[in-house]
């Protein structure tokens, strides 16, 4: 199994380190956060991202925060730090779920030590924030084993965005799946979509890619629908932000047209997302918040250079929603779920309202 | 009826100004060509664009390589240096049939006056040209008045790139659908696609857009089937730059894309087009020249910045091809073409391989 090439998080036992993914693939730098607030603005300014990722940050997030806090004696105010903490940091980002689910777990294990001392409630965060991330990576393995029998040698396969190691802690979701293809062996070719406005398929996926030495071509979003006309797509593996109980997801903006021109085009529409991006408390996608973000991502390139006049008005959506009926299938660290995903999804899960 | 707010190009008797279309919204700097070369550079670096500008700016381009050569006596050596001047501009871009359709009108005039004292046959020349220009702005006023009958007060129309003022001699062809329905007093609201890579749609149609008054956002290109999604796309409007005898077309790189979103979501998708923009000789859309141009357009924010990791591979075409069946209707100077546009394309013209 191949090693991981880049930490996109660090952390020091008082302070987490953060690779600054804004300025990659020029630069190469780590942020330290020392405060919440630091972990807080790493993940909105988009430093740190990625659905699984920001999960491990905001969880590290909350252990230094508890940290902090760890004079605090009596159990309610213990709770109440707690919660608050938990409430802000899941702020930072509306639409993944990852990041509410790993503050949930930190949440639980603040509670059930707080009768503790601190060192053994710090102690046991400490170690449920380092299950998180060792998780993370193992479930990125299966999700990779999973969806790379999906792939044949000469396959030419599309992406959107950055579902990779810099989106996880290391291996990736969707590219983890190219991975594993190339690691047995296989000839692939892979196309990533530069996804506009903040350029991560661009900046980061080409990156990575071509580190892991794929065979790697840049498009804009728009040249995708082209390629699959002229077939020259075999199959979309993309990531997921999160998914609602019948198989409705949300993922980066441009996954959706991607949906619908792979269906018309009759190309595999593959989403590779661990358990963790599950929501089943959500009954179907337009349940699921889709955040909208500043203006200046889309009127100046990439926060330097205005493209357009100013004053026009601006639709920035973070993210699409792609209805189930669009989905081949969903590679989960348990296997792959195929459509009905409703049913699928139930059946992994035993009953319709169980969390992960 | 509105006139005219920008003159993107000029004829100065002897020199053609042209406006850098490369500059705006930021500068509005007119490029003086003084010989042939000039403007088949700005025609090949986009300074002047649009399938129906790039067909006039050719045109006195052709009267100005045939000034330069006025002394040519003999009428083999005309005819020669003719068809040298034609096929030289006619290879600054290779999908817009409008430039061949200018040149090979030039270039008939010119046969025609191989016999007359160069004064008059330059005469004849400035006078095509003129022609060509004059033609264009009527045609513009005639698609529109045909389009607007088809957006009904209330609308959300959406385009790409830039077919507009700036594609024209003046007034558009998909955007002067907008500005004719806009003057009838009907209330619109316009999405406008950035267009990648270059980003016409965010430099130059916001901009035409928002100087008529016209409620105007700007979306990045993979942000329109969310749009169609949400039922906030009542009409999808959009130029050519070259339709095939039966109804298929290429235009600029997302076309395509937002022809099968659109069609998926059953929302019509309208072409707007002179018939200087029909080549009846070609069967269908997949004989179309598709341009592919320079990777460092994708691969640089605009020719400035660096987006990607050095030596990534690139795909680049300018130009889409929508096949006929995802088009609801072809807009021209003549009335609304509706499917089978291949017969509807045959009844229009009389004979199948009549030229317009």
């Amino acid at each position: 199994m191949s090693r991981i090439f880049v930490e996109p998080l660090r952390w020091r036992g008082d302070r987490l380190e953060v690779l600054d993914q804004t300025q990659l693939p020029g630069r190469h730098i780590y942020v330290t956060c020392r405060r919440v607030s630091d972990v807080w603005t790493a993940i909105k300014k988009l430093k740190i991202r990625g659905a699984p990722l920001i999960g491990i940050a905001a969880a590290y997030g909350f252990l230094l925060g508890t940290q902090k806090g760890s004079r605090i004696r009596s159990a309610a105010a213990l709770e109440k730090s707690a919660r608050r903490l938990r409430d802000y940091l899941a702020s930072s980002r509306p639409t993944a779920v990852n990041l509410a689910w790993a503050l949930r777990r930190m949440y639980d294990v603040s509670l059930r030590c707080a009768e503790a001392p601190a060192v053994r409630r710090l102690k046991a965060l400490r170690v449920e924030a380092d299950r998180i991330l060792q998780e993370d990576i193992s479930m990125c393995f299966r999700m990779a084993a999973h969806g790379a029998r999906l792939v044949r040698s000469g396959a030419s396969l599309l992406t959107v965005c950055n579902a990779g190691g810099l989106a996880t802690s290391g291996y990736g979701t969707a590219l983890g799946v190219f991975y594993r293809a190339k690691e047995q062996g296989k000839r692939i070719k892979v196309y990533a979509c530069e996804t506009r406005p903040l350029l991560q398929g661009a900046r980061l996926t080409t990156w990575e890619l071509m580190h892991r030495k794929i065979d790697t071509t840049l498009i804009c979003d728009n040249m995708a629908a082209r390629l699959m006309q002229q077939g020259r797509i075999s199959g979309v593996f993309v990531g997921a932000d999160r998914v609602a109980a019948n198989g409705d997801l949300a993922n980066k903006i441009g996954t959706y047209m991607l949906a619908v021109c792979a269906s018309s085009h009759k190309i595999p529409f593959y989403v590779v997302a661990p358990f963790s991006t599950f929501d089943l408390s959500l009954r179907r996608g337009a349940d699921i918040p889709i955040e909208e973000r500043d203006p200046a991502e889309v009127t100046t390139l990439y926060f330097k250079r205005p493209i357009a006049p100013r004053g026009v008005h601006v639709y920035n959506p973070a993210f699409d929603m792609v209805p189930a009926r669009l989905v081949t299938g969903i590679i989960t660290e348990r296997g792959v779920l195929r459509p009905p995903l409703d049913k699928s999804i139930r059946k992994m899960y035993g009953r319709p309202n169980q969390r992960p």
